[in-house]
């Protein structure tokens, strides 16, 4: 484990907690000594960490933040180059640029914990955080079935559910459903906030549609700006309903095609259901497009059942 | 209670329930006979309720749709003008308009309970329906000291708690915090509905985002369509900053000035506290405005402490 923040912190635990033998890196010594008074291995030492990783044949986890990404994925070209890896940073496209850089991409399958809290650092984590959360394991092409597996099962084991998908799509769907409501929350709460009288009147739909506008704009920042090209897709989409709605109320007073459409898509989401993905074993002839498939309809996967 | 759907229904249960004597209106007598079978006093004569609110010098509460306001106005007006007026309609400005075409703003204070539900109808409705909900009554220039006093005591009967404002600042504020959370929300769902995947993906952030747009689409239009001028100036203004923010991620992958500004202001919101508006009696010199300005200080007025 490449990392001991709160997702990696959360996932060394956790992965302990299902039996696995697992242990972690981190730069700083006091979370190190942290860790290891909490009964876990670790190390400050990146080297260290990944000869032992290669001697074991171990499975890499990348938990560091996305600018740190490249000087570890250096470390593991030097370090432990044949060893599978994996991520769980939010963004994918960036990360696997990354790892392609080193040379690190036939052993590499990408995953996004969709799993999170307001706080960070490895004292802020624990076991549960994934229990029943979306694990996004990526599918892109030359992905090796064995790596993915692997990949997949850690995530099983940590308790999610795993949702197959391709990188470039995946970016682009948490754009919609993660960055731009983001956008929207600070946008909103800025507008409400123009009016003490307003302030003083909100009510349910403010507080809901504000709510993710709490969160550290530092963090909201990272998220963003890591998947700008994505979410200004998402961003001009919502752009042209605003403004197509602002010209149709203007002019005719009317707001039937935002509002019809709105309220069929959000129908649709509740109405959305998951499904367990079955007999689709990695590696057999288009597993690849199959499970990318079985993602968009709402397929988790769940184990090898071939 | 002229009209007895969802909110005249509700207050006629509140007020008959707080001790004091009512009987409601309606044109359906399927609603009446029901009304009447729950045990309240109702007719479906307009003239007749009216004559009787004459004699007796009672408060009337219009509570029908707004395109009917001016109808139930006139019969106001010819039979018991001289009574106390008020309304429970969301929208102010145009409720206002109706009753000064009909010779009634010397009597009339307006008034927006901020409760409902996704139902309507008498069957829908029930006593506690504004149990600590804010009820705005309106403070215009030329509102009588008295009736103001009424219709506050009449609201503060129903369970509310009383915030006193001006009608087009109302229908302002009502733009920025619940007419255009609708719009953003609808505008998100439809386009989380882009992508498959992305609705297999969407957690919280998409889920309290949307959740208005779960509305019924026509009563998201009489609220936001009835309100339009206020409420293109509130999306104008969101507008504004969503292009502003494009153009900076766009060119300098840059959302600082939208996070920051949406954080601070979503924190107000979060502070924002509720305080009694004590020794404001109405009719001493000035009290519109202090009343006003109590208001948007996020005060509540409970009853006259002189």
């Amino acid at each position: 484990m490449l990392g001991l923040g709160l997702i990696g912190g959360s996932l060394l635990r956790a992965l302990v907690a299902a039996g696995r033998t697992a242990w972690g890196y981190n730069r700083s010594p006091e979370t190190v000594r942290d860790a290891e008074a909490a009964g876990f291995d670790a190390t400050a030492d990146l080297a260290a960490a990944l000869r032992r990783a290669a001697e074991q044949d171990a499975l890499i986890v990348i938990a560091v933040p996305t600018p740190i990404v490249g000087q570890v994925a250096a470390a593991i070209a030097a370090h432990a180059p044949g060893c599978a890896l994996t991520d769980v940073v939010s963004v994918k496209q960036p990360v696997r640029d990354a790892v392609a850089e080193h040379g690190l991409l036939p052993r590499f399958v990408g995953g996004h914990p969709m799993a999170g809290t307001a706080e960070s650092g490895w004292a802020a984590g624990y076991a549960e955080l994934f229990t029943g959360a979306v694990w996004v394991v990526t599918v892109d092409e030359g992905a090796d079935p064995q790596v993915w597996t692997q990949v997949a099962t850690m995530a099983v084991d940590a308790g999610a559910q795993v949702v197959p998908a391709e990188s470039a799509e995946h970016d682009a769907a948490v754009a919609r459903i993660s960055h731009l409501p983001h956008l929207l929350a600070e946008a909103l709460a800025s507008v409400g906030a123009g009016s003490q009288l307003a302030l003083a009147l909100a009510a349910g739909s403010f507080r809901d549609g504000t709510r993710v506008a709490a969160t550290a704009p530092e963090l909201v920042r990272a998220m963003c700006e890591g998947n700008s090209t994505a979410l200004l897709g998402a961003l001009d989409e919502a752009l042209e309903l605003l403004t197509n709605a602002r010209a149709s109320l203007a002019a005719q007073n009317d707001l039937t095609e935002l509002t019809d459409n709105g309220h069929a898509a959000r129908r649709n989401y509740e109405q959305a259901r998951r499904s367990e993905i079955r007999n689709l074993e990695p590696g057999i002839p288009g597993w690849r497009e199959q499970l990318r498939d079985a993602g968009r309809a709402g397929g988790v996967w769940c184990e090898v059942t071939a």
